[in-house]
C-alpha cells in the first residue's frame, strides 16, 4: 500500500540545503505574515514590555504526503459534516438528554448548560446560528489494511482555528516546491515533487465568507435611529494565535468592506449593552477610542470562551450571557458549542441503539450517511454496563486506545497501557467525563522536519492530522439552511512522541500535504 | 502660507485613541510584512540564537503632510535627475578629475577608483548599466517665504533603501484613514482627512521593473553551454532591513518570474566565478544548497559595498573586483557609486566657473535644468579660495549651514555652530573631505507620533526627507538610455533633536504623505 511514500520521505538535506531552507522559510514566514508572537518561554515578558516582537509560526519544512482518496472524501463529507451539527444544534431535546449526565460531573458544561436555559427562558432574540467548523482527521493505516481510511479524531465547533496561517503555510510550500522560476531547485529533487503542488487553500475565504454571510443574513440595523453594523471577534487576552485571526478580519474588511472589531471577552460587559428599551436587543458596540460612534453588531465571533480557563469570574459569565441573549448572531451558540463535545461523537458513533446519525441526516442519502459512518473510529462511554468500561480497564485492549476528556478541547489525553492505571486513581463517578477511542493508527513511517517558533530545527518520526473547514448558517427555529459550504484545509504535524505524552524536546507544527 | 497646517496637525491622541492606534498598527505591521530583524539593543543575540524574531518596522501613527507642488515636481525631475547621473557616470574624465582631489585623502574613495582603474585596464565586458535611485529632499519653509520650495539633500546611486517597506506604510496608513470600511473612525477627524489619502507608492514596482529590465537587456547566456539566468542580491551578513529586500525579490520571482538568490557580500568569492576559459566573463553563481546546478548572473544588485564598513579585508575588495570585471550588469558600477558622493552634488551646484549641469543636460530644454537647479542648496567646498571656508569658520554664518562628509551615506554631519570648532580640531588638509551646505529649514511646525521597533511610542517636533524612486538603464559606451523611469517614494520622518545630534530619547521613522 501506500505507506511505501512515507519510507523515502522526505528527502535528505545536506547542511547547505538544511540552512537555506530553513533560512527561506524564516524570512518567508516573517515577510507574508505566517507568523506569532514569541511564548514567554521564548522571550519572557520583560524583554519585550510592549509586545513588538514576532516570529515565524512553528512550519514543516516540507509538505506531507497525503492519500488523495482520503483527502477528497473529507472534502466530500463536509457539507454533510455542517449538516449534521446544525441538526444536532436544533434539537434542544436530545442534546439535553446527554449533557444531562455531565452536569453532575463537569462544572464547565453545567455552567455552559444554564447560560442556555436562561437565555431560552427569556426566549432567543436571534434564531439564525452560525457555524465555523473544522473536521480533524487521520489516514488510518494500520499494518494489514491494503488502502488507509479516513477516520475522524474531533469535530471543532467553536473557535476553530489555524484557517488563516494555513493557507499561508500551502503558499509557501507551493513556492519551495518551484522556486526559483523555471529552475525549481529550492528542495532536494524527490519522485513526489512531480509536478505536485499541495491542493488549493481557500480556508480565508470560505470562512470569511461565512461570517460576511451572516452579517449580511442579520439585515439591517434594529435600533433606531439605524446605526453602522459590524463584525465582533471577542477575543482572548494574550493571543499568542492573532495573526491567524487577522487572516479573516483582513479579508472581511478589504474584500467584504465589512466593519471588523477585536474585543477582549474581558471588556464584552465594558463596551457593549443591550438596550433595555428595545425588546428585539441588539448588541451595541461601542468602540473605546470612538465611543460616540457606536455600532450594532451583527455577528458575534468567539475566538474564546471555549475552555473553563476563559471563565475566570462570574463577569466572564456576565458576558458570555449578554453575547448570548442579544439579537447578534452567535458562531457559535452555547448549543452549538455543546454539540461539540467528543461525548456526541461517541453517541453517534454507538453500534446499538438508535440510529441517531441516519435519524439526523434523515434527508441525505443512505449511502453518503454510511460514507460518514464509515469516518468514525470505534469508540465507547465508560458505564458500567457499556463495553468501553472493560476495554479500557484490560490493559491488553487498552494499549489500542486513547481516552480523552468528553468536552472538546484535547491536550488531557490519556494513552493506551496507562489508561487502566489512571481510572484507577479517580474516583469511579467521574469515569463518565472520559470517553475511549479506538486508536487510529497513522502512517508509522512518517517523517517530517519542522523549524519550530524559536528558530530551532527538528525531525523525525511524525503523525499528522487533517482538518476540513466548513461553514453553515441556519435557522434554529425551523432547521432551514441558509449557506452550507465546505473549503480550505489545514494539516498540522506532530513529532511522535508529543502524542504520547512527552513534550520536552517535541514539535507541533503547521504542514501543508502532497496528494499521491 | 501652508506652514499653518502644521500648527493643528496632528490630531491630540486620548489614551484611547492612541493605545487603539499602537496595537492596530502594531499587529498591522506583522502581519503585511512591514519589519525588521530586532537591533541588538533591543533583543540581544543570547535571547534569540537563532534569529527567528522580528519586530515592526518604526513608523509613524500618522501620515505627514507634504506640500503638493513640491511632490509634484520631485516626481517631474526625477527622470531628469536619472539621466543626469547617467550622464555623469559615462564622462569618466570628468569624474576622475573630481575624484583626484579625494583620493589622497580618502582611502575609500581611493580603493574604488583603483577597482574601477584595474578594470577599465581589462576593459569592461559590460557597457550596460543599471541605476536604481532615490533623490531626498525637504520643502524649504524659510520664515520669510510665501510658499515652500524643493531643496534636495542628497541623491542615491546606491543600494537606495526603503523602496520595499515604503510602500507598505503608504497602504497602512491608508487603510487606516479609510477603516472600518465605509464609518472611518481609526483616527480622531481632522480636516486634512477629508477624502484624503497618501499618493499612490508604486516603489515595489518601478525598483523590480527596473532590475527587470537589466535582466532582460542583458540577453541569452554567454556561456556555453548556456546557463539558466539569475538576478544575484549581494548583501550584508545580519541585515536588519531585509524585508525591504525580499519586498523587491518577492516581486521579481512572483511577477516577473525571474530567478533571485541572495548571497552575502563576504561569500561572493566562495560561490561566484569567471570561467578564465570565456572572454566574455560571464559571472557564475553556483547556489551552495545546488552547486551543481550553476546560474549564470545577468545583474548583480549591491545592497552591501557602499560604505568602508563593507570592506574588512582585502577579499572584499577582490569581490567586488570580480563583480566589477564580469559581464553581469552592476547596479550600480563602481563609476555609478561614485557619480553618488556629496563632492558631484557640490560641484554641480557651483554658481561660478563652467556650467556643468547644463553640459550634461545638453539636450534638456533650458526650462527644466533651470528647475533642476533650483533644487540645491546652496554648497561650497572649502578650499582655501573658496567661499566655503569663510561661512565655515565663521560661528554667525556657519549657524545656518550643515558640514558633510563629500561621500554618500551620511550619518556623519556636523551641524551650525559645532562646525568652526571641529573644523579647527582635524587637519586643514583633510577639510576637502567635507562639503559645506546652507541648511535647508523644513516647517518649523511639523509634529508627528513615531512607534518605535521596540514598541515604544514617541511624539514632538520632526523633520521630514521624502525621497523620490527613479531607474535608468543605459549604455555606458555610447550613452544610449533604454530605460529610463520614475515611480515610488518615501518619507523618512525624524525627531528634531536626531538631526541636532541628540540620539538618546529620538527616533527615525518611516511614514506617508498627505499632499495639501
Amino acid at each position: 500500500m501506500g505507506d511505501s511514500v512515507y519510507t523515502s520521505y522526505p528527502p535528505q538535506l545536506n547542511p547547505a540545503q538544511r540552512d537555506f531552507l530553513v533560512k527561506t522559510i524564516k524570512d518567508w514566514a516573517t515577510q507574508n505574515g505566517l507568523v506569532v508572537r514569541p511564548s514567554p518561554m521564548f522571550i519572557q515578558k520583560e524583554s519585550d514590555p510592549n509586545g513588538a516582537l514576532a516570529t515565524n509560526a512553528p512550519v514543516t519544512l516540507f509538505p506531507s504526503p497525503f492519500p488523495k482518496a482520503c483527502f477528497e472524501e473529507a472534502e466530500a463529507l463536509q457539507t454533510v459534516y455542517n449538516k449534521l451539527y446544525a441538526a444536532i444544534t436544533c434539537n434542544e431535546e436530545w442534546l439535553g438528554k446527554i449533557m444531562e449526565d455531565l452536569i453532575d460531573v463537569d462544572d464547565f458544561i453545567s455552567r455552559l448548560w444554564k447560560v442556555h436555559l436562561s437565555v431560552q427562558k427569556e426566549g432567543y432574540a436571534q434564531t439564525l446560528s452560525l457555524g465555523l467548523y473544522r473536521s480533524d482527521y487521520m489516514p488510518h493505516s494500520p499494518a494489514n489494511a491494503t488502502s488507509p481510511s479516513l477516520k475522524q479524531v474531533e469535530f471543532n465547533t467553536i473557535s476553530s482555528s489555524f484557517g488563516g496561517l494555513s493557507s499561508l503555510v500551502r503558499k509557501l510550500h507551493s513556492e519551495l516546491l518551484t522556486s526559483p522560476p523555471g529552475h525549481p531547485i529550492s528542495y532536494p529533487p524527490h519522485p513526489l515533487f512531480q509536478s505536485n503542488i499541495p491542493p488549493e487553500n481557500t480556508a480565508v475565504e470560505t470562512l470569511s465568507a461565512g461570517l460576511a454571510a451572516a452579517h449580511t443574513a442579520y439585515g439591517p440595523s434594529k435600533s433606531s435611529p439605524a446605526l453602522p453594523t459590524c463584525i465582533l471577534f471577542v477575543v482572548q487576552d494574550n493571543e499568542r494565535n492573532i495573526f491567524d485571526q487577522l487572516a479573516l478580519s483582513k479579508q472581511l474588511s478589504t474584500v467584504h468592506k465589512i466593519p471588523v472589531f477585536r474585543l477582549l471577552s474581558t471588556e464584552v460587559l465594558d463596551h457593549t449593552s443591550i438596550p433595555t428599551s428595545d425588546s428585539s436587543r441588539p448588541l451595541i458596540y461601542r468602540p473605546p477610542h470612538s465611543p460616540d460612534t457606536p455600532f450594532e453588531v451583527t455577528t458575534v465571533y468567539l475566538r474564546c470562551f471555549y475552555a473553563p480557563t476563559d471563565y475566570t469570574s462570574e463577569r466572564d459569565w456576565e458576558a458570555r450571557t449578554q453575547l448570548e441573549r442579544s439579537a447578534a448572531i452567535k458562531c457559535p451558540t452555547v448549543l452549538n458549542q455543546l454539540a461539540g463535545c467528543k461525548i456526541v461523537q461517541q453517541v453517534l458513533a454507538e453500534t446499538t441503539g438508535p440510529d441517531h446519525l441516519a435519524n439526523f441526516l434523515a434527508d441525505t442519502d443512505p449511502a453518503t450517511v454510511a460514507r460518514l459512518r464509515d469516518t468514525f473510529a470505534p469508540q465507547y462511554d465508560l458505564s458500567s454496563s457499556g463495553r468501553g468500561r472493560e476495554l479500557a480497564l484490560n490493559p491488553e485492549t487498552a494499549s489500542n486506545h486513547v481516552l480523552k476528556p468528553q468536552r472538546e478541547g484535547g491536550g488531557n489525553n490519556v494513552y493506551k497501557t496507562a489508561i487502566p492505571e489512571f481510572l484507577r486513581s479517580i474516583p469511579e463517578d467521574e469515569w463518565k467525563r472520559w470517553i475511549l477511542m479506538e486508536l487510529i493508527a497513522p502512517p508509522a513511517e512518517a517523517k517530517n522536519v519542522a523549524l519550530r517558533s524559536d528558530g530551532e530545527v527538528l525531525s523525525g518520526n511524525v503523525i499528522g492530522e487533517l482538518g476540513i473547514y466548513g461553514t453553515i448558517l441556519w435557522d434554529q427555529a425551523n432547521g432551514k439552511i441558509l449557506q452550507n459550504e465546505q473549503g480550505g484545509w489545514l494539516m498540522r504535524t506532530k513529532a511522535k512522541d508529543v502524542n504520547e505524552g512527552g513534550v520536552a524536546t517535541g514539535f507541533s507544527s503547521l504542514d501543508s500535504i502532497l496528494l499521491f
